[in-house]
């Protein structure tokens, strides 16, 4: 009889309800979440009559736009599934993942339609395209077109409800080796995964509340936004959409629309603070910001201080949903003082509800003494069951029943987590490992450094030896200046010390905007 | 692969791992998580051991003691079933409810065994009774006793966790009409209460955290009591156990543990703030009370907050695990002045995350204007299923797939509910209603008014007129002043105003503690 299952459907049903004169904003428009409801409906209702099935998977191109919002919702609420296609992905890596995730239809942006036209030849899969074009523009394609205002209509179809174990959502991770590999989620691990998180933000210094507007910087096609889209709704909070990443267009949204709270990666804090009029836009906010994907540096976190911003760490994975820790304050933290908080805000976190984790060194747990080494491992209800078509991965991904995530970390007395390393990027030097992370954290904080990545070289006595990439008009001198007095005041081993500073222009990054340390590595070579 | 079921067995491990050292405190003990965990669950095993078998019911007995939180535990860990009894109910209540409810096993302190003792001929049905007597006290009776210490012993039994969906609880509603009917719930909806919970209570003014002690004043066989076994453990809380209500003992556990936070009924708030040492120890601890279980009047609210003390309304029922509301602060009120907001804090609340909640008045939504009466209606994931062995009574409290609360309400233009009487202690004068509870709230702030119920008295006339009963040294005149008042003012119509006002010195109360308005209807006939 008590039919209430966890999904998107009730999660968007119930905020509406609770909240439903909440506001969302895009560009120069603003709807209520009733209005939003309203619409995501009658997108779902549309999909259907143009014959989208349940188990469909819809590939959404665009940039983080209302429509990819109506798409997080009207898509999975139908019972299909929402394909976030990473649009910084070369073009052939974006069919391989298209066509992996038996892709049926395609929901884009008209700015997107040269690439699909182009190449309508490797989508022979494709059974319809729902485009956003305004003056609903002719595309020269031998799919079927169908124009996105036109599924916002009315429409009084009735349709049957998903299951909470029904997948709502597919992406790939971004792959810094090898392949792209897929994963999925069902409606229940979204459900789950937002409630958790609404349950950690709340702890200081975060306080993620109904007064905050967000204004989150994660691609929506970066694990689900880190899962803001479905958090914020549920806690009815007012969201702001960016858009494209145009820098100085995002600053002077923030700054009209009172944005509290965003989420990024550490490169999109330091374009958004590099920008002139960043000081002016933003110091009257004190905007809360989350920063995951990427370790954050102290050097970075400082200047972001100057700026009004206050920064917190957040880590999870593509197979994680991705948040698994928020660098909040604990109980035995909260009464420090402000400076020593600060330094707990740069850690990994702690564990949001419902999230074991352990750090793991040969099937050991590691001691809470913030030096002992060992691998992340963990279990929640929101982890991806496995990789799309590779039972083999899947496995090793769940070996002995918890996710393995790959990262090196340890825990310090306090119980915060410290992500040291990820294990392929580790440097191992005569048999001990060089925690890289620990490095960058430190060569960050010298004077005209801006960025910094650590990477390995091999080396026939050694195995393996340090180099460090910097972008930045630091001088070369002053840098080796402060390694000796790093090492001197005991916060680095003399023999992590690298062995070469490589200045660069600029850092190769990954799709989802991290530093490529594999395109570094080969530099090596 | 990713098998995290929604259990108390997840919820306990994972806040042992991430708060292990964190304390729960009873009496002169205190005890880390770590150690509660490793007691719950040697008591998991042993409770094996001696025969309990999945799904057998195991009947707690005591007050909110800390055996009483290992029940809450250890019981539903194997997938047994812990039933919560309620000790306030007569004699021969407890056995029906013990009968009905398939119990096998007791699990029971010492001071009640005297009940068990006498009563043993009708409980033929108990296999074994284990007893908390720290002299193992030898008792006279045909049924094997173990004594409760002994099975905190270690034990190296291995064991299959429960599935999500299987029944961790059962109690009996308090029944104010007719025998008391049992609900049950799974370890999935307890565990989405709690997650929901937090949620709901890291708002303002309650902000619930890490920082927080909490100490409950809701008895443990009360509805979960209210969940906040589950819900602070689950977030880290250091937890304090009340033992046997003694009024002032317990105030000065919360001076000397300095407990922040409390739940209870207005009747114990009442108890609370008219003890002679409340002041002195009460008002340096700033407690935050929920109060829940009956109506939160504002002459109560007024005289608890010259203790330091700030009350938040709460609402939910023993079908609903319970919490449904809690009169926390939406974004359209946080602004408002501090006299403002305290209104909105004796509301009935808003829906707290996840429940989906109408007032509904002939099938129609009620209009937020404050003034239109409905039926409270709702769903949300930890809902019970229905009664136990009562088809008919579950298809009437589930009918139209939402569940029915019986509860008459207004919604305001905020969006905060307020109840305004029960269905069947509505008083209905020439075909309108009179809501008692909002007569009740104006006449307890009448100087000398300690208590008030208004009930319906048959009326040729009219068909049902308004009678007040008055705990307390007010002189009827002032009440008959401050009435034309009420009525002058515009706060109530003139046909509210009570026919009578008939004193006592005494109220009839439920086994819960509310005031029980079937005896006052009943001495009016």
């Amino acid at each position: 009889m008590n039919g209430f299952d966890l999904t998107i459907n009730n999660l968007l049903e119930t905020a509406v309800m609770n909240n439903g004169d909440q506001k969302i904003v895009y560009m120069d428009r603003s709807l209520t979440y009733k209005e939003f409801y309203k619409n995501a409906m009658n997108l779902s209702k549309n999909l259907i009559k143009i014959g989208v099935n349940r188990k469909d998977v819809i590939a959404v191109i665009d940039y983080d736009s209302l429509m990819y919002m109506y798409g997080y919702y009207s898509i999975p609420m139908i019972g299909a599934v929402m394909h976030t296609v990473n649009i910084r992905y070369p073009p052939e890596i974006i069919f391989y993942t298209m066509q992996r995730a038996d892709d049926s239809y395609i929901m884009i942006d008209e700015v997107f339609m040269d690439l699909i036209v182009k190449n309508a030849a490797y989508l022979n899969f494709i059974k319809g395209i729902i485009v956003n074009s305004k003056d609903h523009k002719h595309f020269d394609i031998n799919i079927p077109v169908y124009y996105f205002d036109d599924l916002l209509k009315d429409s009084d179809l009735e349709f049957k409800e998903p299951d909470e174990n029904d997948t709502a959502t597919l992406f790939f991770t971004s792959g810094t080796t090898g392949l792209p590999k897929g994963v999925s989620f069902t409606h229940r691990q979204l459900v789950l995964h937002s409630i958790a998180s609404i349950g950690a933000l709340s702890n200081e210094p975060i306080k993620y509340n109904i007064n905050d507007v967000v204004m989150p910087l994660v691609p929506m096609f970066h694990v689900h936004a880190w899962g803001i889209p479905y958090t914020s709704i549920m806690n009815g909070i007012k969201y702001v959409l960016p858009g494209k990443y145009d820098i100085p267009r995002i600053l002077e949204t923030m700054n009209k629309e009172k944005v509290s709270m965003s989420a990024m990666v550490p490169t999109i804090l330091y374009m958004l603070i590099s920008d002139k009029n960043a000081k002016q836009l933003l110091q009257d906010l004190n905007l809360k910001v989350i920063i995951g994907g990427a370790a954050l540096s102290r050097g970075l976190a400082e200047r972001a201080r100057a700026y009004g911003i206050d920064v917190v760490s957040g880590y999870g994975m593509s197979e994680t949903a991705p948040i698994l820790t928020l660098a909040v304050y604990n109980r035995k933290v909260i009464n420090k003082s402000d400076e020593e908080k600060f330094e707990f805000r740069l850690k990994t976190g702690i564990p949001i509800p419902m999230v074991s984790l352990r750090v793991v060194n040969n099937n050991k747990d590691v001691e809470n003494n913030g030096k002992e080494i060992g691998e992340i491992i963990v279990r929640a209800p929101w982890l991806t069951n496995g990789y799309i078509k590779d039972k083999e991965k899947s496995e090793e991904l769940w070996k002995d029943g918890w996710l393995h995530t790959g990262d090196l970390a340890v825990i310090d007395e306090y119980g915060y987590i410290k992500i040291v390393d990820r294990e392929k990027d580790a440097i191992k030097s005569g048999g001990e490992f060089i925690p890289s992370l620990i490095l960058e954290d430190l060569i960050s904080t010298i004077q005209g450094v801006n960025e910094v990545a650590v990477v390995a070289k091999a080396d026939d006595k050694w195995g393996e030896r340090p180099v460090a990439f910097i972008n930045g008009n630091a001088s070369l001198d002053e840098i080796k200046i402060k390694m000796s007095e790093f090492v001197d005041t005991g916060r680095i081993a003399k023999f992590w010390v690298p062995d070469d500073f490589i200045f660069v222009n600029e850092m190769p990054k990954t799709s989802t905007g991290k530093i490529d340390k594999k395109v570094l590595r080969d530099k090596l070579r």
